[in-house]
């Protein structure tokens, strides 16, 4: 196949997606009639590249180019069609189209290769998790993704290999102060609440800068009583945090005086799969640079339930807007993208 | 006069006030017939007592014990009978009853001694304003007034000689930043518009805690858009602050980077009536305090209007409570004011 008319095709494939829930942004959210004609769309387009089409009982789409050894365990790719609402053009629908054009590209290989759209992704991956708990599982998953963040723009570079999605947690904290007149209440007479919540604030900061790959963020903050001229008496604020790996969660945790207990284990890319990624993009002449994923993603279900995974992040222009109209991924990188992909497929497939 | 039927009259005119409004606490609102039924009361006492009563046109009442040098300037005590709502039992009360047990103890002297009723004090002192803005001031003014702070309570003194009312200054606050998500942006690559506020919370703090009888709040915070997993774009918030002369207030604010211009000027209380304050407390074998009053009263608008004022502070106990039902003063602490409030007068008015 002529890789011109193919790149063309991968663009007009995502506008085709972008356009189909309506309103601002893309709109197809999971469980919505958009979500379901953005995988009847991919089948239709699956089946025209000659692949075996098969549905499972959760609404995943799975295409398949059977192998010259069918026995061997499969080698996947893919992503999600879903949306959040007023999403971008690219989160998920990137690697569903760009899979498929690397499949198609690779053509007969030992294993067979395969395109999965999962569903619902963004709620929490119930697509891809309803498909790890059925079993029967694939022997390698490349996932291609926008990175949702500024690392690779900031870098220079186009391409990316996830070393691995962060563990994260969420929590709520209290800060008790007692309430009490601005003006006739001397400073050292005070329990300012606010006072105590903003230190913390400053130290979720730092503790997170001094550990690499880590964050930390409190989003939401709210004062009690939150008059002008009355000592804050209560604070509640949340507090959001990931690192790469369980031991740096912990760290990050405990220095912020919480319970390390997460509530999302991180999940490693395989060693083996990031190898391959790395060396296709050298051979592209560009850095095979390495970074951790701060969102989730369905890769990181496949990594969890012990497939070999690894994901290629393409670059996200506009400082990385993510689940936004303004995500941006340009028309060169997204060809990258899928010639990388497309290599690794075929080394993975033998 | 007997000292302790004085002592109980006080304590039970005070519960006849505090009863007027109704409902939980003291309800006796600037302009409401609450209010005004408590002048008309004060002005019955002031009759009985053989005081010569008037109204100005603001709805301020005086009563005086004329002085055998009337053209003499006239010595003046009192406070407000409105409270906020749900208010204290002491807030204003206690220095009208306390006033006018005072000047009947003192009987005849060379200069007219006066007892006022100003009105609608809570919402800004305006009988004060309107009262000073007539003229026909009178030569010296001495405020009887609960503390509304912790400060005697916890020097384990009832009596407290004020220096000044602080000046202060209310402002709004915004921090901007640049939203993002909170996941996928590393920590280096961020501008989290909460974290620099939450550095001049603390920043707010421990300037105020460096300047001698300062104080400074950040009462109310709001983080936009305020979602656990987003970073935060904009903070708004205020800051109150106070201090007890230009001079520190300037330097306070200054260190906060915020313009220096306060828009309520500080008032510095008379140090010729100090003394005598100061001194009446000694007499009672007291240590005589002084500090500065962290809210507005009306002696603060006489003083700025050229009055030579002081005011005398009573012990509030639970913590300094103030502007709630849970204000109380003792009775063994309002008859020690009414002693030194009746030997100054006296001192005063020759």
């Amino acid at each position: 196949m002529d890789a011109a008319p193919a790149k063309k095709r991968a663009l007009e494939r995502l506008d085709m997606l972008y356009a189909l829930g309506g309103g601002r942004g893309a709109n197809r959210l999971g469980g919505s009639d958009a979500e379901q004609q953005a995988c009847e769309i991919a089948a239709a387009w699956m089946e025209e590249a000659g692949l075996e089409v098969e549905w499972d009982p959760a609404g995943n789409v799975v295409g398949r180019s059977i192998g010259s050894q069918p026995d061997l365990p499969e080698v996947w790719t893919g992503s999600h069609l879903d949306s959040v609402p007023a999403g971008g053009r690219f989160d998920g629908a990137l690697g569903v189209v760009v899979g498929l054009e690397a499949i198609t590209s690779v053509g007969a290989c030992e294993r067979t290769l395969g395109v999965v759209v999962f569903r619902d992704e963004e709620r929490g991956c119930f697509g891809s998790r309803a498909f790890v708990e059925r079993g029967s599982l694939p022997g390698y998953y490349v996932e291609v993704h926008v990175e949702q963040g500024p690392v690779l723009e900031r870098a220079g570079t186009p391409l990316g290999v996830v070393t691995g999605i962060v563990g994260y947690t969420r929590r709520e904290a209290v800060f008790e102060g007692k309430a009490g007149h601005a003006g006739t209440t001397p400073m050292a007479a005070r329990d300012d609440a606010l006072a105590k919540a903003a230190e913390f604030v400053v130290r979720v900061r730092d503790a997170a800068a001094a550990i690499e790959g880590a964050v930390a963020t409190v989003g939401s903050l709210e004062v009690e009583p939150g008059a002008a001229n009355v000592i804050p008496g209560r604070v509640r604020l949340t507090v959001d945090a990931r690192a790469p790996d369980a031991e740096r969660l912990d760290r990050l945790l405990t220095a912020l005086g919480l319970d390390p207990e997460p509530q999302n284990a991180p999940a490693v890319m395989d060693e083996s799969v990031r190898a391959v990624l790395r060396e296709e993009i050298e051979r592209l002449g560009l850095p095979p640079l390495e970074l951790p994923s701060g969102a989730g993603h369905d890769a990181g279900v496949l990594a969890s339930a012990g497939v070999e995974t690894g994901i290629l992040f393409v670059r996200s222009l506009n400082g990385g807007a993510s689940h936004s109209p303004d995500e941006l991924t340009s028309e060169e990188d997204v060809a990258l993208a899928t010639e990388v992909l497309a290599a690794a497929l075929r080394r993975l497939a033998g």
